[in-house]
């Protein structure tokens, strides 16, 4: 199991959140969303789509970097890049509890 | 000392910049940058400017959510949002290394 990685770009987010839906189905770990420059609102609205609406209990981690592009004329360019990295929880990997001991926050 | 929030809108991102780096220059521990919607980019744009550019030894933590805005016909929407920490690096707020013992790699 490793983890799939989803581009975002313009669409709107549902189409993203379709993307990170499928990705979870089909047994992967966790899904990385990427994005760059304006695109970036929509990848934070597709992460909280899926955690507020589909998926609960899944965490959620934010990494930020600057990428290089090419320009029209040559020159470089720096673009803003976020790196949503999204992941079932150990609970909702495992949903019974079993084989992982759960913290014991009564049993104090 | 305590963290200075710094709200992220529609300007360039330099005058954000010039906003942290003023913070930082009060002798703030740590500075949050906030945005919502399209202004995401912008603060991940300034973020990124201030730790390439002027301040290379700061951490960034990041973190996203969501808030309800009331919309013009009284509905509710959501917005997303992110919350940008800057924090100078142990290392920075203490050069010397006088008071603060730093880890010994080389002594083991």
């Amino acid at each position: 199991m490793e983890d799939n990685v989803v581009y975002v770009g313009s669409k709107p987010p549902m189409s993203y959140v379709l993307a990170i839906m499928t990705s979870f189905n089909r047994n992967t770990e966790g899904v990385v969303l990427r994005a760059r420059g304006r695109a970036i609102p929509t990848a934070v609205d597709a992460a909280e789509i899926t955690r507020n609406r589909f998926l609960q209990d899944i965490t959620c981690d934010v990494s930020i970097g600057t990428e290089q592009m090419e320009g029209e004329e040559g020159r470089t360019r720096n673009v803003s890049t976020v790196e949503i990295t999204l992941r079932k929880s150990p609970e909702a990997l495992n949903p019974g509890g079993v084989s992982q001991p759960r913290r014991q926050d009564k049993a104090a």
